[in-house]
């Protein structure tokens, strides 16, 4: 996918999805209003349709980290150069994308701050104030926050300069309960993808490349995009005691002993709504599944000539249905239905109720579902007033499980078990989907792999067979993993 | 207020309110575990307690911020050097507070990046870019977010380098629109923090001299302190076409005319809990008003040696409480009760609900209120296991009104109405409270009051006394104004 041009193309129509997947995303994205080009070089700005995705994957994602037993909190935007170079690995992973603040006000700074690439540090450093005593632990702690990182390509939401995300940061008192609390919070994050997002993913452990700079382990879910490369939808790191080694995180246990304790940490970013925008949307434009969507239902009123009826009941509908809670609007633009139908079809709302004139007669209103083509079998169904919330519901449940079927669907039949070595490189190289092979888990075999096709390792699971050979090389096989490319 | 220390002192008892509020604050936000100091200048870590504080406040102000009909949206960080520049009188009042990016990753930039001390200039540009007919009026945006000024001193909440905030900004087809939205918008903060916050406030319209920069007309909601000092704890800003003037915000009106928009902004701060903690707190600790405490009460079972019943109840009765939606604490550590009782009035949980094994006997529970000294005439009730919830939510509703009524008769026993000269430089330099006289509204006045006895004006009304003329210099009056010593 290219990088976004500085000035932000004018969209009069979509293209295809099937013949250019970079065009449509950036055309859907800009069409719908879910971002604007910033005038500040790799920068987006979310605009409230987008914000409106962004608030909704908050409050679904913020009730599963609380559900298990996490509070908020919120760490300095700014740390100091000198903190963040103690660790070395880590240092070494983000010195490259760090935006280095070195003026304030006046003032010329006698010690640089970068600005938040990521937070283990300054968040390391006061868990090494703030712990003490086994009593002290756990400490389990999420931050929202913003994030920069020197980019130099731009795409909305995959990679841009600035991000938004969540990231949790937590200490234990041993190792078996850091790596239970690094395997619960990607569970979270599957569960977030599955269920919310609509989005299927596979889940597992990274290769020693992929790894989280200064982690012992690094967790991904990965979903496939419709052009068959994966999207790293989040992670979730086992740290061991390396960041608690390196900032002080110390604790007296039970048996009077200092020990250092261990940590965790794992992300999800508004990256994710990238996944939704690509893997649901169509020729049409976008499709959001009802449990992410700003609006579920837009409720068109089809009025002819001076006639109020239709709006008066398009209105007393909308406020009937948001008392029981569902996000509704009424479109009363001095704009024809057709027109109407296609924008709202294009931002990606799942429902539309159109109320005319013989609706009204009948004593019934038409829902038509976003994620059916015109005149598919139910597409549309009628509902008497006073059936419409109970349909509404139905209908927002059928286009969610169809959306997560769908891409179920597409995920399953774009995964690929190839017996021989040939095979393997050329659906590698050609982008094929998710490669799943017996492999040996060598940096020589992965790099080798990635040469030639561009495909690495996305994430590993138990070895398949036992006895096995490693498809690509031939040595023996340890574990089965997930080649594909990426973004 | 003295400024903090670099280094985070141990705190092990709370000084009394009365002697140094200073002290006491500082002492309150530390071992309340509100905040910690950070190892950047200048900043703080908001702790899960005190995050709790402002997931309420961002709760229950988003809610009315929506329901004026404001969406929100993300606006980039950094702002280009040459973007900031074009509006002299904003750049004037804010360049000496900009922290400045130079670098990012090995690159030196050819143009400094400001991180925003505010967010006008940024949304100035991209509403320039949006709004081009009648039709896309009015745009209604907030944002909330992360704010970098360059401070020397550091107070928790009050003054810090970088602090939280939303910022609200509206663009509108009309003069009276944008005076009526700025209008609306300081009603919004005045409701907040009278009906939220529980802390009374002055509101209305600023003098010059304590304008925005670029602002036609700031407007504010003044709280008043313990130490008879103001507290300003929210603005809204009449910006007129300004900013529309400097960034281009045009569009085609209904006339055809191509129009500058007239354009307002409004913001409140996590400075509005400093106002929460000053004016609530007592001696004992904080006083946290129910709507926006993240646990509105705490169980405290009474466990003597081996016996489980009490906790086994004080789990149930919380299930049954988070039920019905109360924020419940169960304190299960192993520490006595005396000790878990000042540790949650410390901390300011408005009501103490405790079962021993007397209470389970006789079929019922304590509630304790923070706000009631102990043997004071209602500061405990009992109820049956059946009625917890009801009685809860009357002790609830209970403290929040007695903890607003007593803010209000503070700030009116503290306010003043002088009716000579000497009088009110008197009341002005010992930080009587709030100096209420018919005034002037010259710079030159205003400026002579400062210089000689620290305080200013926060905010005019109408003239009381029409024909009465300037307490403070003689001169005819046009406004009433209240003084005040500020933070």
């Amino acid at each position: 996918m290219s990088e976004l041009p500085a000035q932000e193309p004018l969209v009069k129509e979509i293209p295809p999805k099937g013949a250019d997947l970079s065009a449509w995303y950036t055309a859907v994205c800009l069409k719908a209003e879910l971002v604007s080009y910033a005038p500040v070089r790799g920068c987006i700005v979310l605009r409230p349709h987008g914000f409106g995705l962004w608030e909704n994957l908050q409050k679904e994602l913020d009730a599963r980290i609380k559900a298990t037993g996490h509070e908020n909190a919120y760490f300095p935007l700014l740390i100091p150069e000198s903190l963040l170079n103690r660790e070395a690995e880590h240092v070494e992973g983000f010195a490259p994308e760090v935006a280095w603040v070195t003026q304030g006000g006046q003032e010329k700074l006698e010690e640089r701050l970068a600005i938040r690439p990521t937070s283990e540090v300054i968040i390391g450093v006061m868990y090494a104030k703030w712990i003490q005593s086994h009593r002290d632990l756990p400490v389990l702690i999420n931050q929202w926050a913003n994030i920069v990182r020197w980019e130099k390509a731009t795409r909305p939401f995959l990679r841009t300069m600035e991000f938004l995300w969540q990231e949790g940061h937590t200490a234990h008192a041993t190792a078996e309960e850091a790596r239970t609390e690094t395997e619960q919070m990607l569970g979270v994050y599957r569960d977030f993808a599955e269920n919310v997002a609509a989005v299927p993913v596979y889940a597992g452990l990274k290769s020693a490349s992929e790894r989280f700079p200064g982690a012992l382990e690094t967790y991904s879910i990965e979903a496939l995009m419709p052009d068959g490369k994966a999207l790293q939808s989040a992670t979730s790191h086992d740290l061991g005691q390396n960041f608690s080694r390196t900032y002080g995180i110390k604790f007296t246990d039970v048996d009077q002993q200092i020990k250092l304790a261990y940590t965790t940490s794992w992300g999800m970013s508004w990256r994710m709504l990238g996944a939704v925008i690509m893997v649901h949307g169509d020729d049409r434009g976008l499709q959001i599944p009802p449990k992410l969507a700003p609006i579920e239902a837009v409720i068109v009123p089809i009025v002819k000539g001076a006639e109020t009826a239709p709006l008066e009941k398009a209105r007393e509908l909308a406020k009937t249905l948001r008392a029981v809670g569902f996000r509704i609007r009424v479109d009363e633009r001095d704009r024809s239905p057709g027109f109407k139908y296609s924008d709202w079809e294009m931002r990606g709302v799942p429902v539309r109720i159109e109320i005319g004139p013989r609706d009204l007669a009948a004593g019934s209103v038409s829902l038509v579902r976003r994620d059916k083509q015109k005149g598919e079998d139910g597409s549309r169904v009628t509902a008497g007033f006073d059936a419409v919330a109970a349909t509404l519901r139905e209908q927002l449940d059928a286009v969610q499980d169809s959306l997560y079927a769908r891409a179920k669907a597409f995920l399953e039949s774009h995964t690929f078990a190839p017996a021989d070595r040939a095979t393997f490189f050329e659906q590698c190289k050609n982008r094929a989907g998710m490669i799943d092979i017996p492999w040996c888990n060598r940096p020589a075999c992965e790099t080798d792999v990635k040469n030639q096709t561009s495909a690495t390792t996305r994430v590993m699971r138990e070895l398949q067979q036992p006895g096995a050979r490693c498809v690509a090389c031939g040595e023996p096989a340890v574990v089965n993993a997930y080649f594909a490319q990426s973004y």
